[in-house]
């Protein structure tokens, strides 16, 4: 199976850009105090970026909206869960590349933030996105119980059985020989699991009931995965100069990844049959999920 | 005026007692995957500490109580609240221990979280603390819209405008001569949001009335500074051994503190008027607010 490149599609182009206002708005404003840390949050967060979380949450608060178009409240929340995903996700890449874990200097084509500013207010700034982002959620316009489960699905899909748990079980696994299954839950929890908040987060917001949820949550775990797939394989096939962070960085740091245990080929396969998966999940949801198969086209076929 | 050591009280020393049987209970159990992480955070928080936030929580809510008895939905929601906030804290020592901040190799008499791991798990345990807090206050069993309330004011507390921004300030401002209106801002950032806040979450949980927030707000302003201004007094005039930290550090870094700024008898004088202040707040409350008026008490008078 050769590797498609698949472009970004128009409507998500838009939702990008979408997104790229919203977070402008919702971060602290430029040249207000603390002036450095506000600016390391928002070069941070700001600027290149595929979106694909803020993506996940709208698309699917669309596919599980009940009387098809949101609410001006729903919109509002489906922007702060978007915003508040994507802040969650911009920290741990702050965290990921300071000195003490990835040490990278280059993250989607620019400087990291602990090299355009310095170490503490890296840190600093990744910690203050954190909060940020459950605040952003419990301003939320709907109904209090939902943005209570929105909160406790974010903090535990960020928390020590999600993603930092899923860093842990990387850094710890460096130049040990993890086996397929073992690969597969930390990156479950690694990327996965705000990729899985992310669609879940939409349907929450839209008011999804459980058959929905049981879809999106099937839907969300195969393009978790395939995420991480396809990062894997683009480590070896492309370059830097695509990527906008440093290609074979993995291969080279002796970390596992899917093609060092399974191979190129039994790479493609596997995605090809998560990407299967992630479209049959949603089929029952009708034409409203059909941006949801978007992206999941894209994200298998993305080139960066 | 003289430096009075105030002892803790005896129903303080069981509520500490209590915090940690809860936090036990609600941090990840030990030997569970990822184990290192989760030993780091276990370090992180469990053993020695003064838990006067905690004690905030509970006291506050005691203050606060509608029908003077708490119900056993309002005691779990408390010790969601208590656990919370000391989670929040615990994980902001553990990176401001971190060598890109202030580099220090003891806390709380034992070796920081980086000294006894390393730096990639301490600034990972950190990370995964602070949505911990958020996922408690969401599983708290009392009104959704009380629990939005609660988290949007942790969030607050802990973010660039709360803890983290008083860390950023602090961090600039190394060698930097600030004046009194300054530093009192950084402080009551870095130290006093997160201490305010705890005062809060437990008339939030409690279902305080405005009047009854207003007296809570005002004691907690007050209680928030007194417990900077005590730190910086004791910096200069306790022991390594005393304080279980390095005495001493902050004159020895060139950090502007109260007593470089006022000398310590202005320190002294500022202190009681806070503490004059504080106990004032909470006259209104009634004996309720009896535990309030004791950790008053015990905040100006610790020798630690």
């Amino acid at each position: 199976m050769g590797h498609r490149t698949v472009d970004f599609p128009a409507w998500l182009a838009e939702r990008v850009q979408h997104v790229e206002g919203v977070l402008d708005q919702l971060l602290p404003p430029a040249g207000t105090e603390p002036e450095s840390l506000h600016e390391a949050m928002r070069y941070a967060v700001l600027g290149p970026g595929k979106r694909v979380r803020a993506a996940l949450v709208y698309a699917a608060g669309e596919a599980s909206l009940q009387s098809g178009t949101a609410a001006a409240a729903q919109e509002i929340a489906l922007d702060h869960a978007a915003a508040a995903v994507e802040l969650i996700h911009a920290y741990s890449l702050v965290h990921d590349d300071l000195p003490c874990m990835d040490d990278d200097a280059l993250r989607r084509g620019r400087p990291t933030v602990h090299v355009r500013f310095n170490e503490a207010t890296a840190m600093l700034a990744g910690d203050a996105l954190q909060p940020l982002a459950f605040e952003l959620l419990a301003l939320m316009p709907i109904a209090p119980a939902l943005v209570v489960q929105a909160s406790q699905l974010l903090a535990r899909s960020a928390g020590s059985l999600g993603m930092v748990g899923g860093q842990a079980i990387d850094c710890d696994s460096i130049g040990v020989a993890l086996n397929g299954d073992q690969l597969q839950q930390m990156h479950s929890m690694k990327t996965g699991a705000l990729l899985e908040a992310s669609v879940l987060l939409g349907g929450i917001v839209a008011g999804a009931g459980s058959s929905a949820r049981q879809g999106l949550e099937s839907y969300a775990a195969a393009v978790g995965l395939a995420f991480q797939v396809v990062d894997d394989i683009l480590d070896v096939t492309s370059d830097t100069a695509t990527l906008g962070k440093t290609a074979g960085k993995d291969a080279a740091g002796n970390k596992p990844t899917y093609v060092s245990i399974m191979g190129l080929e039994g790479s493609r396969e596997l995605l090809q049959s998560l990407h299967a998966q992630a479209r049959a999940a949603v089929l029952p949801l009708g034409p409203a999920a059909g941006r949801l198969a978007d992206i999941a086209d894209y994200i298998v076929g993305r080139d960066r």
